[in-house]
C-alpha cells in the first residue's frame, strides 16, 4: 500500500488503548490478554484498519488483531477505532517475525490485498510464500484457517499453487466474489475502491482440515 | 459443443481409418493398437479435433487418442485428419464409459473447455467432477497428469478445488494463458474463436506425483 505521511503519527499510536507496544510479552498468552478464551483472528497487512475494525464490531464473541508494519497507514488505523471495542489489538510488525509474538494461538489469518511482490526473486515475501506458510504453521492452534482477497492475478495463481502444494485444503474459491456473497462479506477499503472500478475480486479460503 | 448435423457422417465414420469401432477390445492393450511402448495422451471430448491432430503431428513419440461422444462433431474431426499418422486413433464414447476401454495405460488426460454444466444437480457430468476423477484413477499408469483449458470462470473454478480435494498437485496453474506461453500451445478451435475476441484462457495442469 502507498504510504502517505502522517503527522503526529507517534503520538497517535502511542496514546491508543488499542496499541500493544511490546507484543513480545504476550507469545502464547493473547486470550489472557483478551481475558477470555474466545478464537482468535489475525489480519496481517490491516492497511487503514477498515476490515479488521468492522469484523470486531460484527463479532463480538471474536477476538481480532490487526497487524501493519508501516507507522503512518498504522496510525491512520488506531484513529479510526471507536472506543469501545474490548476484541480488537492492533501490533506494527512486519509479519516476517510474526513467530516471536504468537505461539499456537491463533484461529484464522486474514490476508487481504497484500503486496503481491512481483518479481521471482522476491517471492518469499509474499504473505503465501511457503517461508510465511511455515511460519503460519507454528502460531495456529487447530483448524489452520486463512482467508485471502486480492485483485492480483499473478498473486492469486501463486497462491493457489503455494496453498494447494503446502497440503492445504480449498474450502472456497471465487473469481468474482461480490457477485456471489456480497451480503456476508467486510470490504477493505482498497475493496471499496476497486469495486466501485467494477474491478472483479478474488478469494480464496483453505484450511489444514479435510471437511 | 453445439451440434451442426454432418452428411454422410455415418460413412465418414466408418470408412476412416482412425475410428476404433469396437475400443472395448483393446482394454488394457492400447500399446499393442499402436505397436509401440510409447506414452498414451488422450483428449475427452475432442470436437472437431484440432488439439488432438495438431498434437499427433507434432509429437510422433506419443499415442494420442481423441474420444468424442457426438456423431457429427466427430465426422468432422475424422475428415480433418491427414492421411499418414500411426500415433493416433479416434473413439466415439461417452466418458462416463472410460473405465471399459482403458486399464492402467494411460499416461495424460486433456480435458479442453469442456462443458460447464452450471447447475449444482448436473455436478457429476463435470469432466472434473470427484466421479470422474475415480474414474481416471484407474486409467492411469503412472503419473496421473491432467492438463485443462477452459475459458469458464465456474468451471474452472469447480475444478481447482476438485483436483485440490482430490489430491493432486496442482503443476501449473495461469488465468491467461496467451499472455504466458504462447508459443507452446497448441489451440482448439473453440479457443482460436474466443482469443480472436481478447478472451482470457485459463490453464490448470496437475498431478499426483509430488515434484
Amino acid at each position: 500500500m502507498r504510504q502517505r505521511n502522517v503527522k503526529n503519527k507517534k503520538e497517535i499510536i502511542e496514546n491508543s488503548k488499542y496499541f500493544m507496544s511490546n507484543p513480545i510479552e504476550y507469545k502464547g498468552k493473547w486470550n489472557n490478554v483478551f481475558n477470555n478464551s474466545n478464537p482468535i483472528y489475525v489480519e496481517i497487512g490491516t492497511g487503514k484498519g477498515k476490515f479488521i475494525i468492522e469484523n470486531a464490531i460484527k463479532y463480538p464473541n471474536v477476538n481480532f488483531i490487526g497487524i501493519e508494519k508501516f507507522d503512518s497507514i498504522f496510525a491512520l488505523a488506531l484513529k479510526k477505532i471507536p472506543d469501545n471495542l474490548n476484541n480488537l489489538k492492533m501490533i506494527r510488525l512486519d509479519a516476517i517475525n510474526i513467530n516471536e509474538i504468537f505461539d499456537k494461538e491463533i484461529d484464522k489469518i486474514y490476508l487481504n490485498f497484500s503486496d503481491p511482490w512481483p518479481k521471482a526473486r522476491h517471492e518469499k515475501r509474499r504473505l503465501t510464500s511457503p517461508t510465511f506458510l511455515e511460519k503460519y504453521d507454528d502460531i495456529f492452534k487447530n483448524d489452520k484457517i486463512i482467508e485471502m482477497k486480492t485483485d492480483n492475478d499473478e498473486l492469486f495463481c501463486y497462491s493457489i499453487k503455494s496453498f494447494n502444494n503446502y497440503g492445504y485444503y480449498i474450502d472456497y474459491l471465487t473469481f468474482d466474489l461480490h457477485k456471489e456473497n456480497k451480503l456476508d462479506n467486510i470490504m477493505t477499503e482498497y475493496e471499496e475502491k476497486f469495486t466501485k472500478l467494477n474491478n472483479s475480486i478474488y478469494k480464496i479460503s483453505v484450511s489444514k482440515c479435510k471437511k
